[in-house]
């Protein structure tokens, strides 16, 4: 057996830890320690802090980044934020430490159009170090995007995508309920819809990567971001949605060409959503359609592709990669690299 | 734009001519000539042969490999036969010529179980060379094998798979339909199945890719095949089915580990089959099921995959590659490359 891949944790939330307690599975992933410098968490024992049964691991979390790549992780899991701009110096140095990086940061799963610069800046410096990054998760970096291109390998011709994605909010985790404004007014939902704090990251940027994997030459990528107001009351373990209040969120993206919807990206995340389910329709020669009913559990498949990822960035060149390059599959337990 | 891809089609049968025609539509490829041994193709044009409604194409179909490996294509297109040593000879010529292969043999699919010495001998030769060949098609290739480990980038955990292909034969090319034995009696049927010229070819290469990507081990992949009997009579373009005779297989692939069935496929393809579809479950954490009601079409998804793969093989490190290790998606018409 190889050497056990050295894993590093960067931000520990509800994300990240269950990142944590997945990759501690793997026989073939050693847990060198993890960084946050959220005062309740720096100092203590990583299995700990992450609600892990089999705590405490003997690992460190530290406030401090700087220490940990000190000791030389082959890959940084990084889980601290939603915005590409304020991960820069984070990203920044896990490279200079010579780390590949599997981030969860939505805005850098496919920075090309948004962030032009910042992502000639990571690549270069990734292939300088000779490493790789990418970012990863379910939406954006899969249901959206990977999914779609993967199915339009079976096209003789593609003229639209629609792709949509029904997620009941009721049981996830308190940060994503906030997120998607739930339990606000319909006037608190907009104010904060307007400000940015209302708001699911990454629809644009799957937008742009299945754009670019199809070759769509788009004009424009739009996005609408509206409430849902609930018909009834529904009662959550982290809040209460009244009726008449928000229940969550319902964003469109889409991807126009000469006044042509190429691409239409829609999520509907909320309290009580019916029916979830994410669903492909590619229209061309032929026409066809994909469905996963029931849907992808956001947050448990996220640990899972960011885990399942660990073997495909250490195989990638080096540079800015993202989902639609690497040819994704689990990670078994046992695998050996 | 880069130079144009420099393509040659080895066998036009109506896979290899469909396979043409939509290569035909690319920007980025230039289709330099065929081989058919078949003397009512060779020494006509490729156009014609392939029923192109552009044709002729000015592009020459020769019974002589040899005379237009000569003209130094960069893939072959190769698509003669569903046994890999029967294809042993002509994919060496086409290494030796310095070709990528892209081909439709389903035994080539994944070779490393049955054939290993063969896959090796290909390997070999193909790094060589400093090429790299795949097969590409649906079933083997996609719907059972590369969807299934794609859609098992979102697990944590997989403990069973299953998937079902539920096709139907009655609008499909002639040599599938005697393919599955379509109109026979169940005793020419069973006689068929015995001496193999009636069979699917593929499955058992499909859980060995599926297998080996989760990393499952098992001591056996078994296979069975049985015939359909007709309750009903059912008429094609090409044959008749009374009722009482066979409309087509259902055949079923398992791979065993310890003496339990970890990976179960099957495909019933028969005309007049009801609900056609393709449909995979993974059983693990969590447990999660894919459909594409109505199923992808055998003959146009097999000629779009085979000619979406051609970016890919270019881009592939050298030696023998599978649909498990590219990221594939769709050929735009007008990429570049």
């Amino acid at each position: 057996m190889r050497k056990r891949v050295r894993v590093l944790h960067y931000g520990v939330g509800p994300i990240g830890a269950s990142i944590a307690r997945l990759a501690r599975e793997k026989q073939a992933v050693e847990i060198i320690g993890a960084v946050d410098v959220d005062p309740a968490k720096a100092g203590r024992d990583l299995g700990e802090v992450a609600g892990a049964h089999d705590a405490p691991w003997g690992v460190p979390v530290s406030a401090s980044a700087e220490e940990m790549l000190a000791h030389s992780p082959d890959v940084v899991i990084h889980s601290t934020t939603s915005v590409l701009p304020g991960a820069m110096g984070q990203l920044y140095g896990c490279l200079e430490a010579g780390a590949c990086i599997i981030s969860t940061c939505e805005e850098l799963s496919y920075p090309f159009r948004k962030y032009p610069e910042l992502a000639s800046q990571l690549d270069e410096m990734a292939k300088e170090e000779g490493v790789a990054l990418v970012a990863a998760g379910i939406n954006p970096g899969f249901v959206l995007d990977k999914l779609v291109l993967t199915l339009s390998a079976v096209s003789q011709r593609v003229d639209r995508v629609r792709a949509t994605r029904i997620v009941d909010a009721a049981h996830r985790r308190q940060p994503l309920q906030h997120k998607i404004g739930m339990g606000l007014s319909r006037e608190e939902f907009e104010a904060r819809a307007a400000e940015g704090s209302v708001k699911h990251y990454g629809l644009p940027e799957s937008v742009a990567m299945v754009a670019d994997g199809l070759g769509f030459s788009l004009d424009e990528i739009s996005e609408i971001i509206k409430p849902v107001i609930s018909d009834k009351a529904v009662q959550s373990e982290f809040l209460q949605v009244a009726s008449g209040a928000v229940a969550g969120i319902h964003q469109v993206a889409r991807g126009m060409a000469e006044g042509e919807e190429k691409i239409r990206l829609e999520l509907k995340m909320y309290a009580g959503a019916e029916d979830p389910s994410d669903t492909i329709t590619l229209e061309g020669a032929p026409n066809i359609t994909l469905t996963i009913p029931g849907g992808t559990h956001g947050d448990t498949a996220t640990a899972a592709v960011v885990v399942n990822t660990i073997p495909w960035i250490l195989a990638a060149p080096a540079g800015l990669r993202t989902a639609r390059d690497l040819p994704l599959s689990f990670f078994s337990a046992a695998t050996s690299l």
